[in-house]
């Protein structure tokens, strides 16, 4: 049984959602076929190598072996670097070897992919590091790049943060809206309960009032948006643990530590997934007759 | 007919593009079904707004459109910016109206996909205007967010740039592999002219020799990677209109007009697409009985 | 806007997942036509009548709305019987009228659904009717019906029954083997917590003292699986509020009041959905000119 | 080449239906990811075991092969027991073995497939049972699980009973409307028989009259419909062999032989699919280090 | 309720066999989008005319009206033809309105399936009039154009030509390996039987003894492949009525009359489906202006 | 690594592309399943031949190889001739040999991928050595079988000739509609470069008139539609080689030559693609024990 490194993984991912993938970003690339290939003769053999230009946390080993796999199945790839693990300017993240044409028509997928992932796990590895030593962990939100969900996701824990609901089926988030065609928190909520045993059930408020009803109604998590660090320590003060607490509301890497040292047992961060500066990663490809 | 104001295009999409798109971002983020939407009593109507609290170029309604429709036939969208044109902090983009379930259920996928959307238009805008006055057209890559090249482009043609090849299958770029397979320039670029008849054929070239080589090959496009000022005022003058040249390499707002002032044909940009930074919109929802 | 008496939902069921069961439903049953739909007449028109030969409760009405929608959209349903409400034998559920074709191609999936779907209804309903008065809630299982998983689920709810988490992704359930490679029930649950901030952890314990080291972990739910009455009420006595308590395995109408007497907040019942006893429901067409 | 025992098949099925089945067997249950599988360490190897807790005819192997290919290709199966073989309390059916993670993830998914075909071929061989020795085959309907339709058909020949048309497209039944249409039954056959050259026409009958009508149109079935046995004997008479006779309506094991015995060729039992009594599976785990 | 008149259709297909098939279709003919379309300014209307410059049967109307529905649902579409009758060279098939672009787009989709299926269908309709007065009946083969099998076949019958079995699972033909492998054809027969009631076997022989053994065994259809008009009449002298004899081999226009006088029930032609000399068809677009 | 013979590929198709075509043909032609292929006991081996009745260039074999692949991957298949090779009546193709029952069943799925692609090749082929010794190349359309875009414009490829664009997606044609839109050649073509600068514009043209205008608007190609010889030959002396030139309009092999050797670049021929007469090839399989 072949064991390849980057089964060092963060989410126990459907194996048919990075097929699905694949297939998809293959196709939005190659379409028909890869024109400018069939300039390079049939089956020559080349070796290639992923770099990085730049540190970053390496995520998404598992799309970059399934792209070329679909493309070419006697393609090896042979990882240098664990997934999730730091990478530094000028390292190589893997060697591969095989069928020319395919490695060629593979090399922008599987860049692409890698640099994006490798960019959230980066960034997530930031925020995560910001609030080493306090009892915060970071979460990510949904305001992700449409189409990346679960992967984003995923590449935020493979960079040491934590995952918010997915989706809206599995977690329960009451908003202002909600609460008002409900009536009250406590309806809200109670009427939540009833969807399902198995998400929690968190409340967003607006102030320390709400916290207190947000408490009565037994959310078991809070949402606090947009409190200062002086209202967050008392809301921290206010549930004294009878329920989770989540600051967020425009955190940056300058901010986090502070809001993360009043209490609170989260801090999600929408910036996580819906910006990207996309790793500086290059493939180098050599036909064999010529290494 | 009904026209809506989003019809002024950019590019003519084959609808189901955007219907499997929008089908889905649906799926990844209510998969089997909204969980606190039944919170809201059944029937209950609303209205909403979504505005943007930053300038930006507006790209993307028709991905909105079609969530929303997919999500409940009833809902009815009033755009109040043109596509593609600029909007300002504080504008309202659309009103919405309809059941106040499915109107919470799609308001993260359609902020999703017009934050990301906007942005890119918006960057291609800034690099679109940089080069204004010269003769030299901004250029979008393969350097895209997996699983949204096409709905990258076009927000890229939204924004006033233009597009590159959109894929593998829809242009040839001859670079230095296919080169040596070939033994020379000359024979790759004859070899590329019997692929195809109806796209152009690039040669990617690294210093003064391979224009020459290049024009003599009769290439349509010659890609100038990395060439300094100085080597790109060389390339025009020699290449005196025979072929297109497109610069390439590390470019940035800053840099953008000498380049273009050149000569050059094109210059293509990595970062229009492979970075993102959301653009900050947000949608109110308010439920009918309370508005 | 229409609103159809169906939709007093239950669940707020993604829209596709209920288009997508139906191009199945009609594809296992029709294939690439229906071959005896050619003896009657282009363009005959019939009436047709849906009913019951049992009590029930009614369920799936969105399935045979989009059933006959997918045949041909100038078919016309009129519901008398709400969604989830009990209908008694001889009772009409609906009348259809439109293309005679297209109803007679749409019979069987559409009463195949039904039939399916208001059998799991009205066994959740006899369950849940079982333990009124008590505080206990009845649950399901993830032993269901290959295919029907969301269907079943949706069900569940709309015979009056609670659910448990619909599959692997929305809920963390620690077994026997999970607490064995964790090393304890502690630090099985401490991974856990790990993994997602917005979904119960639950542990499935075996015996009190495994109650005590789930209660020290602080787990969300407790399932007390093939507990007789008496551990469940020390079990009940033990956990004095601290976690939710689930008592699951081998339970029935004859057993579940008692077991809900003891305490405890979910009784989970796997024969709710694995097993299924069609409910006996028939549809009657009439051509047009023969009514 | 590998021939496992479950190749004794009973119907030679395209394998992409069941590879799509299993797609979605699992997408209902996995969805993103298996939550509680990440406190399982990386690559811990396990074995299991799935067992029997009663008599039941053994069916479903492949979809259950296919289950665990498609979750993780490692993993071995050891199937104990042949595709349609009579199995009792205690037997063990299948022993696996491979990584522990994909092996949990899994375990319902098979165990679900396995027990709905297997319950529905032990029904099916109990009836089959009961007319050994008379001339009478045991048909299924259309009855079925929506969705399951050629797994069960499946299901009712490995239990040893044979299959009626699987849909709308694989043979032809005129019903009452269709002769009210046609305007005669012999004008109804008449018309089918253009229809298609490869399959049966069948007529349905409510009395003798209609049955000598269909022997007159030269149906090659007719379908009695809610007859009683001493009808049954007089449409037998009275066909002398010109057609086959298939006898329906409210069947059951205990009314099935002397409905046999009246010498029709078919019974067909609707209950035989549309009901289903899980047969009671289970599958245990076993961790390497602690086998 | 609108009724085409297309709506006179040859085989009652399952719409979303027609609504994949052209989803398919515009896939494989925009792609992305149609690049020149942007020629045109948006919004532009136009009228459009398919015509016939030779005399064809018309079939197809259901696919181009889904391709331009799917396309831009404000397209209409006034047919001057029905599905099946014979137009000549010259006559308007249809008018469409609407959107220029849109129109433009869909153009040579329209066309080609259009022009594909008249073409079989008059084809079909020559060798059907071959044989009037006969009592034989035309079929078809599986001898199709892979992916059209269904709309072919639709084609045949459309022309006047009727369906042999669609694909292997809607028929039983036991040909010389099957004997072979049953040990006799009575075996072969008898082994057939046990897999379903609902279709016909046939059984392939290639001399007189074989019909007299295939009789023997009861099959429903003999198929005498490659038999002389000689041995065709010995065989349904042999055969008196006991089965339907079908003849195969080479079959064209000049022959199959002299076939259909030895007394065969079918002649079946492969010629029908594999070959295509598409009908000469083209479409004219005027924009609204210039009308 | 295993190198096949038809490796020596003509266009460098997305492996994705056959596999979803060949998924489709096995669909449409198995369904559920064979139901012949039961009469032949499990296991059973056997050995097979392809082998052409007719001169044919050969073409489609990853199509066949990926046939068997996906009915049953112990089947191994032995090519005997190049793929695009001539060859012979009487020539064996390939040798196949593994389980009857999957050999059997993918028969006929094989040979019509391979009797319409070979056709196709064929007659490329042909048209292509018509034109041999002349400067000209012939050149496909988009006048092409529905669903067989791609394969076909391999076939094209195969046969030695060339592809003209292959959808809309991936060429700028602009013709006489999108001139009256836009005012004129010259504004069409300067509206058509904005566009996209990856692909080459075209311009049909009906008179020396608008070929001196295409010229004068630097289109890349212009299609001479309809020209006589004359015409031809003064088109190519305007132009003196400032554009490239294509004629069309019903050419066949006896005026092909001629049309050629008026100088123009290009003749493109609908006839390649739009009609078909099927290769005539035959698959004989024999049972191993019987070998």
């Amino acid at each position: 049984m072949e064991v390849s490194l980057y089964q060092r993984t963060y989410m126990m991912l459907n194996p048919k959602i990075i097929s699905d993938d694949v297939a998809r970003f293959l196709s939005e690339d190659i379409g028909g076929g890869d024109l400018t290939a069939l300039v390079i003769p049939d089956n020559t053999l080349a070796k290639a190598t992923i770099m990085t230009r730049e540190a970053t946390i390496v995520c998404g080993q598992a799309w970059v072996d399934e792209i070329f796999k679909q493309l070419n199945p006697n393609i090896d790839i042979d990882w240098q670097q664990l997934e999730g693990s730091q990478a530094f300017a000028g390292d190589t993240l893997c060697f591969l070897s095989g069928p020319a044409r395919a490695l060629m028509s593979g090399e922008r997928a599987a860049l692409n992919i890698l640099q994006t992932l490798s960019s959230t796990a980066t960034l997530a590895n930031q925020f995560a590091k910001a609030v080493e030593g306090t009892k915060t962990v970071v979460l990510d939100t949904r305001k992700t790049l449409p189409g990346l969900r679960l992967a984003q996701k995923y590449a935020v824990k493979c960079g040491g943060a934590s995952n918010h609901r997915v989706g809206l089926y599995d977690g329960i988030l009451i908003k202002e809206n909600h609460i008002m065609a409900a009536g009250s928190i406590m309806q809200a909520v109670s009427s939540a309960r009833l969807v399902s045993d198995s998400v929690n059930v968190e409340v967003e408020v607006e102030n320390l009032d709400e916290v207190q009803q947000a408490l009565d109604a037994k959310a078991d998590i809070l949402l606090l948006d947009n409190f200062n660090l002086n209202q967050l320590k008392q809301a921290v003060q206010l549930t004294k643990g009878a329920a989770k607490l989540e600051a967020s509301g425009n955190v940056d890497l300058s901010t986090i530590r502070d809001i993360a040292l009043t209490g609170v047992d989260f801090v999600s961060v929408g910036a996580l997934t819906k910006n990207v500066q996309a790793a500086d990663l290059s493939m180098r490809v050599m036909l064999e007759d010529y290494v």
